[in-house]
């Protein structure tokens, strides 16, 4: 048994922000920890949704025992559907992160044929040479466990997502006793939640948002309109019970909030008050000093409720002057401007907007600062280590925190980034060869359309430049040109019908005709190429640009 | 002469970020406070440089006064050389802040032209009926002034940008009397700078930066890499000056850092210790332990000199595993994921990277936070407010602000976005008429090349669904199209060549030919509308999307 290996194989999360998914191989068993998805770059024009490659699992179906679950945002179970539809597998994980992938299959049908099994903190199963034991942590999402994996070869501790709150909301304290247990008896390899490595000391309790929630319960006069992530159940939990203590009825707006809370409030993880619920539709009959209305959208999507409120086009809700709205959550990197685009219009009706960095804060992270991630090697104390969930900067990070800590025991830090992969043995840890990875981009959230990466480059190329289209007619009978080539353009700034820039154009498409060769002339291929060629270069000489160049050519 | 009226046009800058111009009118005479540009949003695919339009300027430009020029930042000074290709008008500004537009000048062939008039803080100028009065103030740029421009209907004072630093650098503190002076003897209105109303407190002293790179230089143990802006002479002098006290040559990287130290030096305003500047390309030559590179490039902007070295890429330039990267700026919204981009490929190269909100810090805000805010505001004590500078949601935040400090004197509050006026006469102000404003979209920095609004449109449109061309041949002889129509396209994803939709959609558009009457046949701009609408039709059915759709009617 021991002449094994086990390997470490980084399928998404590592070297990039999101789409988190890690499989762990012991012989011919492998187990995969989360399936998450991300949003695109900008730069990955009109794709909505893109989740790792999973073909590596599609290669090893037989061998795939379990996909395991550490909690239910979707950059760690976002892409459940896209694996579920290419290898059958089954499903672990709590009550509510279950309830949240069952949303999407549901959405991709494939909610039937899934199988489903809930787990509790403290449970252990056994897959094949694995056995998991969840072990509950606090995260801003309710039901995050990390996964203490015994393995031949030793223990493998995987913390998920987490940080270390003293103060949880639910009293439903971080298992720091299990993970010491473990720490204790010897850790073979701790893999570590990234994200906030950047972050000195301690993040604050998501305890330490409700002084400043009361503050403007206490101020508002008038309508509280209150924008949040609808898996915070935490904060949605604060918001009713200070509007059942404030004396406002509570109206969800939004697809997501609706369903989210549904599912909590029947996992008894959200305690609604009494008639403390307003239909939507209610909403704007109610006295506005006595309604908090919940709505979703505060990365600024554009069809979000949030963004909707904004532009005063939303079905049941209007923000009116001395309205207070509150976003109440951070700003993902790169929707900064649709934000502040979508807080400029609330400004425009005349609602005073609590958002950023106020003290006390109006919204805490739910990933560890510095502080709590040395508190974590500390306890783990693991032989070897791997950081998780982040971008090469942050993992780079969080290794060097790790060699600074000095601790013995800890032999080696590798810095993996998806695709890299990790083999251990009796002799001990070592990089092991590549595997493919990638991304899969999806059009529009259905798992046929794959947007194929030529496409994306196409499109990037046309969002610059636009594209110039040379249309050679050549005659059947002649293979000739007959008359001069046309030249279709678009969203290339310097050609408009009568400038002098395009008749040079077709004249420069003309000449490349008759310069060429009889034999070449019948290579449609090879005209193409040359082409292509001659006018790029004219053009770039010409206006410095790089439109796509793409020849037509016709047999009329 | 009372009977006329004063006008505020803001021509940029009000309810946006960047490209601050502001025109103030009596009578018929204008002058015109700063002419920035802003760097365009990520939408306005592929232009480089966005300037206010001064079409209002053009009109009137008998009556232009002067450029009153309040520092050399690119939002303040950018637009100059648009603005004088359009008319000629006298600038006046402090030496530092002219050098700065000379250099822009120069790049256009405008600089022999020019009418540049140096003025120094505390001189006063006479300008038809408006005497302006120069009056230093403390930002991340030196030699900032505010003006206080002197109407025959009052005072009126307009901030630039500032921030109240009790302990600059340089010695050279805010000059709060001559401020305090005018709000003694009563200001008509005031404009001031909105860009950090968000933040609570007050804007750490420019000195606050030196305990964090005291720090920085004791530790490093080898290669130090400083980017900045180019324009922070303060924060470059702090620099020469530790490299001096900790025996390091310093190496200047960058077009823009090289041009800007020599002008700061020439005008005495950078001293640079003896000897101790070391050409670009000996700086891989020196002892690590012995060199600072101070490279511009904070943004992550593409060709900056720090994104090529991020890349290993630069020339002159290899950051090595243990060399201390410092960004010493902030992040400009829209630029988080270039920079964390670069940051990545720096932390691949083993360099150890800080930036960010470190405490100390290891860069601090040019612009005044809330309380600094009230003391303008208290000082200057305006009968009326206008809050420049800033997104709708700053400048709402700004008058709110205002009218919370209950002063006795203000009399009113308008938040005026660019194109809205305000008029003033000895009655009061009121809101006046719009003025047509809007944004000049520039390829790539010279002036001839402005983009219009349809290319813009276009290039979205093809970056989202790419297009199809559907071409018709129509023989001239027969006035008919013999074949089946050919279809073209790129970046729209379901399109193959041999794909049935492809077929299918041909079909459509041989259809649509056919049901036609000869009549419309003959007319090919009706045929185009035609077919583009039925393959509009047929494409959002099949595929959801909507491809940009040009047909292309060829007679052969």
């Amino acid at each position: 048994m021991s002449d094994r290996k086990l390997q470490l194989i980084p399928l998404g999360g590592l070297g990039e922000f999101g789409m988190n998914s890690m499989a762990l191989r012991y012989g011919d068993d492998i187990v995969v920890i989360d399936a998450g998805m991300m949003f695109p770059d900008s730069e990955l024009l009109g794709v909505d949704i893109v989740t790792p490659d999973f073909g590596y699992l599609e290669q090893h179906r037989e061998m795939v025992r379990a996909l395991l679950l550490t909690h239910g945002h979707e950059d760690h179970i976002g892409g459940v559907p896209f694996l579920l539809s290419q290898i059958d597998v089954p499903v672990y994980g709590t009550a509510f992160t279950l309830a949240l992938v069952e949303r999407r299959l549901e959405e991709h049908d494939l909610l039937s044929t899934a199988k489903l099994n809930r787990v509790k903190p403290g449970e252990k199963i056994t897959l094949g040479p694995f056995t998991v034991e969840f072990i509950h942590v606090t995260h801003s999402i309710v039901s995050a466990v990390a996964l203490a994996i015994t393995t031949p070869l030793g223990v493998i501790i995987h913390t998920g997502d987490f940080k270390v709150d003293p103060t949880p909301t639910d009293n439903e304290l971080f298992d720091l006793h299990t993970l010491a247990e473990y720490g204790k008896r010897g850790v073979l390899l701790l893999m570590s939640d990234s994200t906030n490595v950047d972050r000195p000391g301690y993040t604050e309790s998501e305890r330490a948002v409700r002084p400043r929630f009361e503050d403007i319960f206490n101020r508002a006069e008038r309508r509280l309109v209150i924008s949040c992530f609808s898996s915070s159940i935490h904060r949605l939990q604060l918001i009713l019970d200070l509007a059942a203590e404030y004396g406002r009825k509570v109206g969800f707006l939004g697809r997501s909030m609706l369903s989210v809370t549904e599912i909590a409030h029947g996992l008894g993880l959200l305690h609604i008050p009494d008639s403390i619920l307003l239909r939507p539709q209610d909403l704007m009959q109610a006295n506005p000093a006595k309604v908090v209305a919940v709505v979703s959208g505060t990365q600024g999507e554009p069809m979000s409720s949030l963004s909707r409120v904004a532009v005063d086009n939303h079905k049941h809700l209007s923000v009116e002057p001395g309205d207070t709205v509150v976003l109440s959550s951070r700003i993902i990197p790169g929707n900064e401007k649709a934000i502040y685009r979508m807080m400029n219009h609330l400004a425009r009706r005349g609602a005073d907007i609590v958002y950023g960095s106020t003290k006390p804060p109006v919204h805490v992270s739910g990933h560890a600062s510095e502080e709590e991630l040395k508190l974590m090697l500390n306890l783990v104390r693991p032989r070897y280590f791997v950081p998780v969930h982040g971008e090469y900067r942050q993992l780079a990070k969080h290794a060097s925190l790790a060699s600074h800590l000095h601790r013995q025991g800890l032999e080696q830090t590798f810095v993996l980034e998806s695709g890299d992969t990790l083999e251990v043995d009796i002799h001990g840890a070592r990089r092991g060869a590549k595997v493919p990875v990638g991304r899969v981009c999806i059009d529009s959230g259905t798992i046929d359309e794959v947007v194929e990466d030529i496409v994306i480059r196409d499109r990037r190329h046309l969002s610059e430049d636009g594209f110039v289209l040379p249309i050679i007619a050549i005659s059947k009978q002649s293979g000739k040109s007959e008359a001069l080539p046309e030249i279709v353009s678009r969203g290339f700034m310097t050609f408009d019908e009568r400038s002098e820039l395009l008749q040079e154009a077709r004249r420069v498409v003309a000449k490349t005709l008759e310069s060429s060769s009889e034999e070449e002339r019948t290579d449609w291929g090879v005209m193409q190429e040359k082409i292509r060629a001659d006018l790029k270069r004219f053009l770039i000489k010409q206006t410095s640009r790089r439109p796509l160049i793409m020849p037509v050519i016709l047999e009329v």
